[in-house]
C-alpha cells in the first residue's frame, strides 16, 4: 500500500549537510497520522557518485543517452514538448519489463499459489475516502504571489536553507566558491544564494529545521517560511500559505458530475475489497495471499529524477493475509531462513549511523530485528527475486522503518533499497499492517471481511449474561424498548459484574441512554436478570493481519540498468563501448543473429536458426543491416543480448556457426545443434559462459573485425 | 484506432424490427467527419438463441452465476455497491488473460519481430486534440428535466420508437400481449408502452428512422425527439436537447489547472507519437510494425450488458507501417494464401442481406474482396490467433464496413465478429487508416513522421522552375519581399507554366499575394524567369500507410467462455455440472492434483508430483480440500482445469497415478513418469486424450466417485 520509496545519499565526505538525507520520491501515505514522514532526504536530481558493474566511475549522462538512443524508455508524447513524470518503454524496455514481471509471478504467484487479481484503476471516491487517500495522499504545496509559480513547501523550505548554510560556509571560505560555480557555469546567481555569513545559533536551527524537515504539516511549513523570510528567489517575494494538493488524478465516473473517482494511486485497495471472495475462492483456508500486477498513477507537483519520481507506473503488490494469533509462523520460513540478509536497523538509524548488518534472516528473526517469521520469509523471498534478476548484491540493503516513519498501525516496516547514482532508492515496501486495511472497509460497508474457524477444540468462555424479561420489558418502556435494549446489551462484560451487584444489593439499575429522558433509565429486577454463565464456543472469528511486499517494477528496472552497466574501456577496450550485462533470464534478446553479409546464400541459414530458437522457446532478433559486424555486435552489446550466432559463409559449407558471449567477446564456433543446445544451456542458466568455453574450439576469425567500429 | 464493436442480431424468425440490428459497445471513433455510424443495432441486454459447445440451449443466467461463483469475474468494488461498467477478474479471469495476452505476444509480435512499446495511458489534451477524440469522441445525450436521468439521445429514440411498434403489434394481434407481460411480470405497464394501432404510413416512417439510427446527429436526434413527442415514458416529459458527451475520462496533469489531460480511449496514439523513433530503431527498415498491449477507458453513458460494455479494458493494438506504393504486398501472404475466412462483404450487407461466403484469404485478394494484400494478410493472422486460443470456428465471421461506417480516409476495414448470446460482437478490428494518423501528428508538430529511402535508381524529373533575381528582388519590393518570395515559391506545378507563358508574352505577370496592397503585385522580367528543367532526385519521402488489427482482449475473453461452455447434461449427465473446455493452451490452470483423501502419507507424493509439473512449467493446483473427490473435480470442470492427477493409497504402494480429462472424465493409469510424460504432450498440444487411452490402461475405480456430489 505504502510503497514509499527513499534515496539514501551516503556521499558523507562531500557535503555534509546532505548526508544521509532521502529523496522521498513515492512521497505521502494514506496514514491517519499523518504523511509518512522519512527523516532524511536529498534533494531531486542529485548525483551521486557510485560505480559501474566493473568498478569504474559512472557517468550518468553517457549512460542515460545510451538509454535513449537504444529506446530503452523515451519520455511520452516527445513530439509535443512532452509531460513531466510520463515515460514511454521502447522495445527493449518494454521487453526487460515484461521479462522481470514474468519472473515476478513465477517467483511469488506460482510458487505460492497466490490468487492473483486483476482490479481496475478506476475508483469511486468512497473507497479511497475509506482508505484515507482522499483525505490525506496530499503534498503541501505554495503559490508564488508574483509569477503564479507552484512550489512543493518542504521542498522550498528545504533549498532556501540549505542555500543560505552553503552562503554561509563560501562566506567562511569553507567552500571553494569558484570550483562550486563551474558546476553550473550558466546559472545566475538568485537572490538568497549570496555568500552570507549566519550566526552559529542560527546555523543551529537551520540544521535542526533541515533534520525533521519530514516532520512539518503545511501550517507549519507555513510558519517557517514567514518566520525566516524565505522569499522565492525567482522573484523576491514570498510565497503563499501552503495548502494541500492531494496526489491523486481525479475523474467523474459516467455522465453526472455527482460520481467522483480517481485513479488508483496502489493495486491495494482492489485486492482488500475483494477479500471475502478470494477467501471463499481460496474454500476458506487460511492463509493466503493474493496479488496483483498494474498501473497505478499518482499525480505528483513536479516531478524530476527521470525514471524514478513518475506519474504513471507499474506496481506489483502482494497482500499475504495471516492469522493475528500465534506469533505470524511461515510454514516456510525454514526454507530461507540462513538468507543473509544487509539489514540497517531503526536503532542504528536512531543514532544517526548507516552501518549495516549482515544477518542471517532466522537470527534476525529469532533475535526481534524483524518482527515476525512471515515478515521475514517475505525479505528473504524479496532479496532472492532481487539477486535472480540481476541486481548487484553489494548495492542492496533492507532499512527499517523508524516508528514515526510508519503508520500508526503498522507492527514492522522493511524496505528494499537499492543504491543508484541518486543515491539509496527504496525499490520494494514490505509491511506488516496488521488489520487496518480490512477492518476499515468492513466497518465502512458491513462486509464481513473476517475468517470464520471451526475451532478443533471447542472452548469454554465464562461470561455475564443479561437476561431481560421480555413480556415485561416492552410494555413497561414502550417506544423506548428498543433503544434501552440495545443500551443494555451495549454493556461491557467488565462493567457488568458491577450492574450485577448493584442489583442485587438495590433491586433495579440505573443506566444512560441516549435519547431517553434526562436523567438515567431505572430498570428493576422483574425486568432483568445478570447471571455468570459458561458459554461454548465452537467457532472463531478475527479479521487477518496483512503482510504487504510492495514493488515499484519501475524503479526496479532502473537500477538493474545501472546495476548492469559498464564499458568496455574498463577492460582496455574502447571507452564509448557500453555494455548491459543483464543475466539471461531478463535480457529483451537472448540471441542476435548475424549474417557476415547481406548475400542471399546466408539467408536461409539465418531462417532456419530462428526458427529452431523459436521453437526451443528462445527469443532471437536477426541483424542483417549492411553495418560491420563489429557495429552489430557493439549496439547489442548495448541493448543487453547475451549471446550471438553469426552465420557466415563457413556455415553454409559446413553448417557450423560461431557463438559469440557478451561479456567476455569470445566466441566459440560449433555445429548447429551444439551451439543450440549451448544456447539453451546458457539461457536457462544450467551452463555458465566458462563452461562452454571450456568444451567447445574457440574461434577467433572474427574477433578483429569487432573492434572495428 | 477505432475498435468499434457491433453485436448483430440474426434472430430474424422472432422480432422483425430488430433483425440485424447492432449492438454499437464501443460506440465512437475520432472520424474527421461523424461518429461512425453502424447501421444496424441490438438493445443492450438483449438476449440471443444461441448454444452451448454442445449445442444444446445456452442459458445467460446459469452461465454468469457460475462465471461469478469461480471467480473468472465479479464486479468492481461490489462491497461499496459497485460502480457500472467495471469489474475485476478473480484468479481464473486473470490467468486466462494472461495466456490469451501472452499467446498473442507469440503470435503476432515474436512471430514477426514486432517492436512492442509501453506507453503511458494518461495523455495530454493537445496530442487527442490532433487525433480528433477531443472534439469528436462522443455520443449524444438528452436530461429529463422532471428527474433529472440522463438518457443516451440515440438508445431513447430507438426505445420509444420500437415500443410503439410493438404497441401497434399488440393492438392489431399480433402479438401475444400475456406472453409478453410473463417475460417481466412485474414490470409496470409504463406511459407510450401501451398496445395503440399506429397509421401504415406512420409504422414505414419508424421503421426507416430505426433503420438509420446511427447516421443521425444531435441536433437531428432532437428534432426526431420533438416531433414524434417522445415523452419519456418514466416522467411523461420531453427530454432536453441532445448535447454532447466525450466518452474520455478527463482530468489534470500536475497541479496547474491549466494542463487538462485525458486517459486514453485506445493505446494506438502513443505508437504513432512515436514513429520517427520506432523507425530509428528498427534501423530505417520497412515494412515494420509496433505493438502495445494495455488499459484504456471509455466513460460509457450508462453501461450494460456486462463484460462486453466496460469503461476499463484491455487492448492489444498492432500499428503495421507499410510503402502506399507498389500495392501493399506483404512478403509472406503466401503463409496464409489459402486460409479460408468466412466473409460478410458490403455489397451483401448493402442488400439487407447477411449471407456469408467462405473464402481463401488468396481469392479474397485477388477478386477485390478484401482491399490488399497486408490487410488480408492479417485477417487470415487474426483467423488464426482465434482459431489457436479455442474460439468455435462456426461463431467467427469477418463482416466488412460499409463506405458510411468507415472514417473518410480508411481504405477498407473488417471486423472479426463472434457470436454470443448478446449477437454477434466486434471482437478485433482490422483497418487499413491510409496515412491520416502520421500526417496529422506530423502536420501539428513539425515532426518528420514519414520514411526517407534512398532510391536504387535516381529518378528524373522534368518540372517548371522559378529563379528570383535576388539582388533586384529585395530591394525591389522591400518589406514585402520575403511574403512576395513566399507566395511564388508557392505557385503549384500545374499553374507554372502559364504564367511562364504570360511572362514571356507580356514581360511581366501578376499574382496575388495576401497582405500585400489591394490587388495584383506586378513582377517583371527582370525579377523572376520561369523555365521548365529537369531534376535528379535520390531520395524519395513518403508517409507511411497504416494497417491496425486492434483486439479487444476482454470480449474475446468472454465469446471463449461463452464458446468453451456446456453441461454434462448434454452427455447424459447431470444438468448442473458445467464445464468449460479450453484447449490446454489457455486454460487458467493446467493440471489438478487431487488427493483421494486428507491423510497425511499422500501429502509428500502430492507435493512432489506439484515440483515436477512446476519444473516442466507446467501450473498446477493442488484441491486437498475435505470435499469429495467427485465435488472436486467438478469445481475444477467449471474453472476449464483440462487435466486432473488423482493421488491415492495405491500410489503410496506403487508409484502409480491416475490421469483424468476434463471433457470425457474418462481416467488412465501409470507410472509417475509415463503420467507426466502424457500430461506435457497434452499440455504443448503434441497428443490427444484419445492418444493417451490408446496407449495407457483405463482406470475405471473413481469414476463411480465422479457422480456423487
Amino acid at each position: 500500500m505504502c510503497l514509499l520509496l527513499r534515496a539514501h545519499n551516503c556521499e558523507s565526505g562531500l557535503n555534509l549537510w546532505r548526508t544521509n538525507r532521502t529523496l522521498r520520491i513515492f512521497s505521502t501515505t494514506s496514514h491517519k497520522n499523518k504523511f509518512t514522514p522519512p527523516k532524511f532526504k536529498i534533494k531531486e536530481g542529485s548525483h551521486m557518485a557510485t560505480t559501474t558493474l566493473k568498478g569504474k566511475p559512472f557517468d550518468r549522462q553517457t549512460f542515460d543517452s545510451m538509454l535513449r538512443r537504444r529506446m530503452f524508455y523515451t519520455p511520452s508524447f516527445e513530439i509535443y514538448n512532452g509531460v513531466g513524470g510520463l515515460f514511454d518503454y521502447g522495445p527493449p524496455g518494454c521487453a526487460l519489463q515484461a521479462n522481470i514481471v514474468d519472473l515476478w509471478r513465477k517467483h511469488f504467484v506460482l510458487e505460492e499459489d497466490m490468487l492473483e487479481v486483476d482490479c481496475t484503476a478506476l475508483t469511486p471516491e468512497e473507497v479511497l475516502k475509506t482508505s484515507g487517500h482522499v483525505d490525506k495522499f496530499a503534498d503541501w504545496m505554495c503559490k508564488d504571489p508574483k509569477n503564479g509559480d507552484i512550489i512543493r513547501a518542504d521542498h522550498f523550505v528545504e533549498e532556501i536553507l540549505e542555500a543560505r548554510l552553503k552562503g554561509d560556509k563560501e562566506a567562511r571560505g569553507l567552500i571553494d566558491n569558484v570550483k562550486t560555480e563551474n558546476v553550473k557555469p550558466k546559472k545566475k546567481k538568485l537572490k538568497g544564494t549570496e555568500a552570507i555569513r549566519l550566526e552559529d545559533a542560527v546555523i543551529q536551527e537551520y540544521k535542526e529545521i533541515l533534520a525533521k524537515i519530514d516532520n512539518y504539516d503545511g501550517p507549519e511549513l507555513g510558519n517557517l517560511i514567514t518566520k525566516y523570510e524565505m522569499k522565492n528567489p525567482e522573484t523576491g517575494v514570498l510565497p503563499s500559505a501552503p495548502v494541500a494538493f492531494n496526489l491523486m488524478f481525479q475523474t467523474t465516473i459516467g455522465p453526472s458530475s455527482n460520481a467522483p473517482g480517481y485513479f488508483r494511486p496502489e493495486t491495494a485497495q482492489g485486492q482488500f475489497v475483494n477479500f471475502a471472495k478470494l477467501l471463499e475462492f481460496n474454500q476458506q483456508q487460511m492463509p493466503f495471499a493474493s496479488a496483483s500486477v498494474g498501473k497505478s498513477f499518482r499525480n505528483e507537483i513536479s516531478p524530476r529524477a527521470g525514471l524514478l519520481r513518475v506519474r504513471e507506473f507499474l506496481m506489483a503488490e502482494i497482500e499475504h493475509y495471516v492469522d493475528p494469533e500465534g506469533g505470524k509462523k511461515h510454514s516456510r520460513f525454514h526454507e530461507v531462513k540462513d538468507v543473509e540478509l544487509v539489514l540497517l536497523n531503526r536503532e542504528t538509524q536512531l543514532a544517526g549511523q548507516t552501518d549495516v548488518r549482515k544477518l542471517a534472516i532466522g537470527t534476525a528473526v529469532s533475535n526481534g530485528t524483524v518482527d515476525n517469521e512471515t515478515l521475514g520469509y517475505f525479505l528473504a523471498r524479496i532479496h532472492l527475486f532481487l539477486m535472480k534478476i540481476g541486481i548487484d548484491k553489494t548495492k542492496i540493503r533492507f532499512r527499517q522503518h523508524m516508528a514515526n516513519e510508519m503508520a500508526h498501525y503498522a507492527t514492522d516496516c522493511w524496505d528494499a533499497e537499492l543504491l543508484t547514482s541518486y543515491g539509496w532508492i527504496e525499490c520494494v515496501g514490505c509491511a506488516d499492517r496488521s488489520a487496518y486495511d480490512l477492518t476499515v472497509h468492513a466497518k465502512k460497508t458491513g462486509a464481513p471481511l473476517m475468517v470464520r474457524e471451526r475451532l478443533e477444540t471447542p472452548i469454554s468462555v465464562e461470561e455475564w449474561q443479561i437476561d431481560l424479561n421480555k413480556k415485561k420489558f416492552g410494555p413497561h418502556f414502550k417506544k423506548d424498548g428498543k433503544v434501552i435494549e440495545a443500551a443494555i446489551e451495549a454493556t461491557p462484560q467488565c462493567n457488568r459484574e458491577a450492574l450485577a451487584e448493584e442489583l442485587k444489593v438495590k433491586g433495579k439499575i440505573f443506566i444512560d441512554v441516549e435519547g431517553v429522558g434526562t436523567g438515567k433509565v431505572e430498570i428493576s429486577n422483574d425486568l432483568i436478570s445478570i447471571e455468570r454463565r459458561t458459554r461454548v464456543e465452537n467457532t472463531r472469528e478475527y479479521t487477518p493481519n496483512v503482510i504487504e511486499p510492495s514493488f515499484g517494477i519501475g524503479r526496479i528496472l532502473y537500477a538493474l540498468l545501472e546495476h548492469n552497466y559498464w564499458s568496455r574501456g574498463s577492460d582496455g577496450g574502447d571507452e564509448a563501448r557500453c555494455i548491459l550485462s543483464f543475466p539471461p533470464v531478463v535480457a529483451p534478446t537472448k540471441v542476435l543473429l548475424v549474417p557476415l553479409s547481406t548475400h542471399a546464400s546466408l539467408k536461409p541459414l539465418v531462417r532456419k536458426i530462428s526458427l529452431k530458437l523459436r521453437s526451443l522457446g528462445i527469443s532471437s532478433r536477426i541483424d542483417d543491416s549492411s553495418a560491420s559486424i563489429g557495429k552489430r555486435y557493439s549496439r547489442n552489446d548495448e541493448l543487453g543480448t547475451p549471446l550471438g550466432i553469426t552465420i557466415d559463409f563457413q556455415s553454409v559449407k559446413d553448417q557450423t556457426f560461431t557463438l559469440r558471449d557478451r561479456d567476455s567477446t569470445k566466441q566459440v564456433r560449433a555445429d548447429e545443434q551444439t551451439v543450440l543446445t549451448a544456447v539453451k544451456a546458457l539461457v536457462e542458466g544450467e551452463k555458465m559462459w566458462s563452461d562452454i568455453e571450456r568444451d567447445l574450439p574457440s574461434f577467433e576469425g572474427q574477433e578483429t573485425d569487432l573492434t572495428e567500429s
